[in-house]
């Protein structure tokens, strides 16, 4: 039987990836929006399409959740990222509006309604802030029971950062959001942003090979990362496009792509001057602390780009 | 036409006098419990009780809230105060259980509900921990504009803290609540700890004063107050009963009850070591900032007390 | 036998009446300049120009020290007052320039060798940020126990501050400096902000009566304090001149001028974000510490007025 | 000519390897001691005995500084590390007392008269906690200016730290002074943790080289690192001794051995709640900031095993 899933994302360059993969490998049960990358009406524009990309546009409600990180105080805005992913976080690519529309209740309490019907069964896969999930938790602590997994791209494992040097973006956005969820008791699997730069890398001759497709699916791709590739390239030193949510959903989809991973203590710091976001990796039990996070340490990066492009040549 | 309000309350102690004036002066559309003096159900049991003891049993929903502050980590817990009001937060008292139950909602949603029902209408009574309402404003961020006006209870103007020297309860148990509503734009007025002990103070001549009333109400008073009158000789050196709540609930009903405000720049300290949830109340300008709370500076003591009498008075 | 004392101090506006006051009182072996109200130069010739005021101009030496607090990183800079005091820190006085020049060793060495020297018998006034004191202690951790007192002009008992609402100005300079002294286990005497504004206030009434003297003491008091009155009236809202550094050596001269004092624990805020210097008091013992400091609750107004015409009278 | 250096050192384990090849390679015009690794006296016997070993007893002055962190608080100690290092810090040997002894100087005012007595010709090598040569530059500010270099062993460059994942110990003993001192101006070569367990581990078959060497050099070598090779193996999971103090004065008497370094902007966390003392390198220019440390990013190993080797070779 196919894992339900809920994804929870901040739609914009790799996350519409990601949900391509979700959508390919799971049943689905909602897409939520928490604020991140870029507007976040933009966002919830980005998830529609991708959808629609997909073919399963009207089969899976998208619902919006917290558009900003839970301590932002009165007008405060976090950072968005419009120069990793665009201006529409689709590489510019300003696609037409999808069909679809969202739904009318809140992110949260779908997510609590649903892991109420499914006790157990229900799994999420959080590429975004940790908003959503942080408030999920608060408003009905009894849920943490009954989420079969959580799987969140997040963090670095002892690794340098990519909003700030100390911090990678998902965790510095919403600090004391990833803080509450790390601690809550659900079974947890990370996949740091050092993961991402070590085995999600497409380069040239990846996207040529993913062109090449020439389907509806690796076009958009295409498309969605023409941003992020110039970025790259000139920010992060990398030479090509980074995956982390597509990885992570890969991972959630077939474990066996991660080849290693240990149980850490993992903790995120919220009060540093330099040091907001940073996620504490205890990988040699320094701190005495009880392992809370099975955090990934390798991937199996030719199973991951073969399921990348299984997914984007079905897409036609 | 009798003002509407919603009254937010950890009941407890004073608490329980706050709801009987509010019933008595209000057309009070809910009451909603949040984590703070005692146990979260006895809370409960006490908002249920005393809307029993003001003959409004089964007329008055209770719903439950948010049971620990924003940022309370996995299984950590608040500071709860039964040294102050006694293990039932009633001065001992054990009272039975109210024929009452509490509503099923969560009391985030019945706020922003009944503020869509009445924009503009209903004002708040906030005399617990800023939680609950806090976590209102986040989820719904438009219903600030729809709130008539927020009385909060809670803080100090540049005085004696009651929790720690430098902190207030209320604003302490969960400082970035306390924050995230000070800075909503929502028409607030506070009052501080220093208003209470300067002005709500009931020494043994007012309980004798009290207690020949002979009045279902009086008894209940009477009752209630047993441990707290202990508690303040021995830890804050005060002759007699303090009533923050009841007297910001007065001062909702009878606005002249507040002889002396101001309108000031008011934050909370929400990361100090020793200044965790202290108020800053800029009364000489000296920050620049945007007054954003009526602050009361003083009270007609005689008033408040009789309006106190004539509530206990009246129930019978 | 007249009291030996070391006076630090950022010398400005009411420092130099503390100076002069202390120099009737006591035998000052010497003065040390720490960073504080004005630049740091104009503060040391302040110092030597109000002992040439006294007619000891040659007979006590000053003494540099630290220029900006402890944690000043890099070439950051601390806020200075001249708005407070005038650009000279002399109510635009702008005197001449002393005969007298400063020492060449640094003050900090001179108040380690000073205490070797005299042990048990050397007080120190502090009427700056503690910087200085501070060092000493670290650097030769031993004087602790053989300086005979220490009093301290800084920080507020659960009071509104000067220079934030939260914090006292010498405090809030170096709070760092301010908690290494609190815990050194040196006998301390503290005078608070509050303590200046409820009892060391000059009027125009008193200034007239200063002026009526006609001594070049009571000259120099009027120039001296021609800016802060101004400042006072527009910002503390105060009507008069505030005279917290000689409140402070009229209490080392004459314990009886301190009519009311008790021991309490007595800490300092590095960290808050709004409290940064903030001086917790804390008077009802709620956090179960060792008290560490005599803390000033009043004083006779009468007699520190008497004191302060006295030597008034006497320089000319 | 060969150089003046200072070595300001916590003489403990790997201190005294360092200290061994300074005086081969240097004209050491002194040796500081900062409080560290194990209790100071023992640090300092440490270090006496060391300067023996290398035949060089009454040659080179050892100066007392300062025992404790600048904000270790009234008796508060920091965290010694005799687990890594020994009882004695000298992997249990406890040698005999040498016959030199201390100076009766402060290590502070030893530093600012060297640099003042050879302007633009002392470097520093700092291999403990940045205690000292903060407080030196705090009590001289233009001392910064006359320093030839500033080589100093602490951080890490985005990767795990060895007190706590977050830091390196040294940084993390006195964070607030490796702030102050990165910020300094100086010019500064940083070597951080992670060059030493990459480049600096020597193993078993490293070790059995050594003792072959026959000479008292690779005796004391074998005796001192005992115990931290047990430690390394249960700890760190490293398999052999590291040597980070040795290989910062390798690199600083032999550039060549480090291989490559660029320039970054590095600051210090003094703040976080699970990050003090964490070392910012921000290999991206995420931040803007100007660089103010050259980092060693690659070194060597061969040439700088080559120069331990000689070092103990020789000393017989
Ligand atoms: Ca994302
Ligand atoms: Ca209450
Ligand atoms: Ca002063
Ligand atoms: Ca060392």
């Amino acid at each position: 039987m196919t894992k339900r899933i809920i994804i929870d994302t901040d739609t914009a360059g790799d996350d519409t990836i990601a949900l391509l993969t979700a959508l390919h490998n799971f049943k689905v049960e909602g897409v939520t929006i928490t604020g991140g990358n870029v507007q976040f009406d933009q966002q919830v524009e980005n998830a529609l399409y991708t959808i629609q990309v997909a073919g399963k546009g009207g089969q899976v409600p998208v619902y919006k959740g917290y558009e900003r990180p839970i301590f932002a105080i009165g007008e405060e805005q976090h950072v968005t990222v419009e120069d990793v992913h665009g201006k529409d976080g689709m590489g510019d690519s300003f696609f037409e509006k999808a069909i679809q529309r969202p739904e009318s209740g809140h992110a949260v309490d779908f997510i609590i309604e649903k892991v109420k019907e499914f006790p157990g069964e229900i799994s999420l896969c959080a590429i975004a802030p940790l908003t959503n999930i942080a408030m999920a938790i608060k408003k009905e602590p009894f849920i943490v029971q009954d989420i079969a997994h959580l799987y969140i791209m997040g963090g670095t494992n002892n690794a340098l950062g990519n909003i700030t040097p100390a911090a990678e973006y998902n965790f510095w956005v919403d600090p004391e959001a990833a803080k509450i969820v790390l601690h809550s008791g659900i079974p947890i699997t990370m996949v740091g942003w050092e993961m991402c730069t070590r085995y999600s890398v497409m380069d040239d001759d990846d996207h040529e090979e993913i062109a090449a497709l020439g389907t509806k699916g690796s076009e958009f791709f295409i498309n969605v990362n023409r941003v992020v590739k110039k970025f790259n390239k000139e920010v992060h030193r990398l030479n090509g496009t980074t995956h982390p949510d597509t990885l992570l959903v890969a991972i959630a989809a077939d474990p066996s792509i991660m080849t290693q991973s240990s149980h850490y203590y993992v903790d995120v710091e919220t009060v540093g001057n330099l040091t907001r976001g940073y996620s504490l990796v205890d990988i040699n039990h320094r701190l005495g602390k009880k392992p809370n996070v099975r955090v990934c340490e390798a991937v199996d990066r030719t199973a991951f780009k073969d399921m990348l492009l299984t997914v984007l040549r079905e897409i036609d």
